[in-house]
Order: structure tokens, then sequence, then C-alpha cells
């Protein structure tokens, strides 16, 4: 039997997604609490692998299963097993054909950033705190340049396996929403940092030290030597994975954090 | 000098807001700053004792400087000496005569549901769970019962040293926005544990366990022990505290959560 999960979890106390023998990983937590309830050993594929302290609300991974469970055994059963910062949103049985990684054709995300004169004490490690005050349509005019097919080399990791550095965006946009700018994006797959290096070129533009055609400016480099620094893990979020309609995977709330899934600019 | 000083907190790693000998509390990680920044030791006295668990985004304190200080070394200073989960969102100097308690008119608390199958896995220690879907508007008509001055024994706990059981409250609403339920009510001063014991009637209103009448019938009866159990305090926030004009407190957004300041049913 193949089963998908939808999983949700804060990155803050992990390694990131991908199990490491160094340090804890959400895969570790995950697969532990899976073959302790399949009473066999469990490997789970999963939709898109985050970095250290990324967190995700929309996460799919899928896993063979030998024995016989209900569907509940992996929803109630697991969120009881599994620490506080990781929980099971869905569980549903899958086709054979189904694979988490393989069968995605799109990965979104959320950036949250704080704009205000304080830091926040009570979203901590969940948001990304930027003093200076953003120009939110400034930032949303200039990332419109990262749309459709192109060579994203200015925004990949020097660490990244990827054997092309071409993805496709399909949609971008940033919001304000009252003292937070969020920066919602869709793309085929990304390379390893390409959100984050995305968001430390956009914030440039929101504090006026570069003008809207900068980010098109970056882009256009094909050098990530050349484009600014790396943004912070806190305020970023896996919120949704696309996949083909045959397979009817759930939808959930993409969040984060009580935002609603439809933003606007307010 | 007079010094006030608004103060957020994430609550979970601490005893409450008092200063205890056992564990670490808010207060003591505040007053270890202050007297560092300020050179000598500083009490601090604050608008509401939160509870162990609870949280705040608009707790107000005051102290009495004896050395001459810019205001930015309360705000920038003390931001960058406190752990991460307590910050400062403002600071400003008063008249003597201002007192962070006695001069506070109201209080004002946001209790934060997440109504969803699942618990949250981003968002643990910061809402308190329902998996039951919650009946909003029952709550909001039954929790209209509280308003005006009235006896509170009966949301009272039996630890509150509190001589009278009167308290005056002046707003209470109940709203749901998208996957969550926000109980927000303002009164002149709340009795130990009042919002999380009026919290645990609502539930129950809620759910559908018991009728829109339940808040006034719990109300009458004046006794603790014939009400249901208090509800948790993860998602329990000191939002604001009221002053009166002339002393210009400075006013920040409520939140927590990225919760706008204006709410309404979705």
């Amino acid at each position: 039997m193949n089963i998908a999960l939808g999983v949700e979890y804060s990155g803050s106390n992990y390694c990131g997604w991908q199990r490491q023998s160094h340090s804890p990983s959400v895969q570790q937590n995950l697969e532990q609490v899976l073959s302790q309830i399949a009473n066999h050993p469990v490997s789970v594929f999963c939709a898109g692998r985050t970095d250290t302290g990324v967190h995700a609300t929309g996460q799919v991974v899928n896993f063979e299963l030998k024995s016989e469970r209900p569907l509940k055994a992996w929803f109630l059963g697991a969120n009881t097993l599994l620490p506080d910062d990781i929980s099971i949103t869905w569980a549903q049985q899958m086709p054979s054909d189904f694979h988490a990684r393989h069968s995605a054709f799109s990965r979104r995300y959320r950036y949250v950033i704080q704009n205000t004169r304080h830091r926040s004490a009570t979203l901590s490690g969940k948001v990304t705190w930027v003093r200076d005050k953003l120009d939110d349509s400034a930032m949303n005019l200039s990332a419109q340049a990262l749309l459709g097919e192109q060579n994203f080399a200015s925004f990949q990791a020097s660490s990244c396996q990827s054997p092309t550095p071409f993805r496709f965006v399909e949609k971008v946009g940033v919001f304000r929403w009252h003292d937070y700018v969020i920066v919602d994006i869709a793309a085929n797959a990304f390379l390893h940092h390409m959100v984050r290096n995305i968001v430390g070129t956009l914030l440039n533009v929101g504090t006026g030290k570069q003008s809207v055609d900068y980010v098109a400016e970056v882009l256009s480099r094909q050098d990530r030597t050349q484009a600014p620094e790396t943004a912070k893990p806190d305020g970023l979020y896996l919120v949704d994975v696309g996949y083909p309609d045959e397979f009817s995977v759930p939808e959930s709330s993409l969040g984060p954090l009580l935002l609603p899934d439809n933003l606007s600019t307010t």
C-alpha cells in the first residue's frame, strides 16, 4: 500500500527536512513514529527538502506500507506520538504510481517579514524581522521579472546539486498584511536557497537601496557571487505542493500563522 | 525619572509574569536587563500579572530610574540584551504619578482557539487546539451575558486573592477567523484565571454541549465549583491596557499572531 500524508512542522529545532547523522531532522522523527505504527521500518519520500530552520504547513510525503492499518492510525495515532512541532494534517491511500516528489508539478512558498520598529517576542523564529519600512509595491513590481522559465543561477546556492539552473516560476506576489510583508511564490521546483536568495534581493528593493529593475538585473547576471545575501530561514514556509487532479490530494489552509489563503494588499 | 515600557512576550518558557524563587519569570529577565542598563537595581510594576504559559503583546510596565539614559537605551539596548521571547515595543518617560497597574482603567485579552481536525505544529504553544467544530455565533451570543458590573465568583480561581469577586466587563466578542475562533474581552480588571474560566465555559456552548443561556446560568451560580474546567493558557494573550489620555501611552498592534486589530466574522 502506498500512503500519502500532509505534514506541518516548525523547522526551528531541526537541521532541516533531511535525515543527518549529526543532528535531529524532521524526516528522522517522522520515520521513527511511522515505523512504530507500521511495525516495520518506514522510509518516506517528500515533495520539498526544506533547510535548517525552514517551516512547512503543506509538506507532502509518501511511503510504502507492508502491513494493514486504518488511515486514522496515521492521522490520529501519529499526531499523538510526534513531537509538538511536527503534525500530520491528512492521510490518504494512493495509487502505486504516486510519488510525493516525482508526481509533484509545483511547490509554493510563503516568506513572512515582520516590518516593525521592534522584533516580535511572540513570533520569534517564525518570521524574519526587518526594521526599515519596506515598499511592498516596489517589491511586487520588481518580483514580476522572475516569471516564466529562466536561468536562476543568480539565486542558486553554491552547494546546490541540481544539474540545471533553469526553473519555471508560475506566480509571484508581494503583499502587505498590516505590520507584515509576505512574499508568495510558486514554481515547478526551486534550486537550493532560491526563495531565500530572491527575498534577500527583494529586500534591497523594499528598503530603497535598489530600484524596481533590480531583480531583473540580478537575474540577468546569472552569477550568484554578484547577488545580495541570503535572507534568514525564520520566515520561510513551504505552504503547498501541486499534483495532477487524478491523485485527489486533499487541500489544506496555506497559512502560515493565521494568514488567509487569499492575500491582497491591506 | 519614571519610565514606562511596552512589553511583548511568549509565556511558554516562563512560570508567568511574576518573579518566583524556583523558576524563571518574565519579570526577573526584564529586571535583570533593565538593571544592567540603568547600572542600579530596577524593580518594575506591571499592568497585568499573567500566569504560566500566558503571552502578552500589550503588557505595560513602569520603573523608577535614578540615572540619566536616553530612551533608545530601553528600546534598542534592552531588545539586544533580552532573550528572543521577550521584547520592548516602546519606551516613554512618564509623569511621576503614572503607575502601570494603578493608573490602568482596563485590560484587554484575546484568546486564540485553533479549530481544525489536526493540532498545529507551527503554532504549538501559541494557540489552543479544539478539534470539534465550534459554533462561534452561539459562543458570541452566550458571552454577552458577561457585560457590565457583576459578581464573577463562578470564574474566579480558588487561589485568587482579590478581596471582591466584582469586575466590570466593558466589551466581549467571539469571532471566527478562518480556521480560528477568537475570544476578545476587555474589563476594568480580571480575577485570577477569569478569562480562561470564561473560555472553558464558552467552549461548552461552542461544541453544543450547552445552550446559549449557559454563560448566564454559570455566572448566576456565583460558585466556581459548579463551573466547567479552566481552558489551557496556550491561546491567551494580554493585548492591551487602557490608561487616561493625559498619559499619551503609545498604541501598538493588538495581534497576536498576524491577527488584524479589527476582527469581524469571515
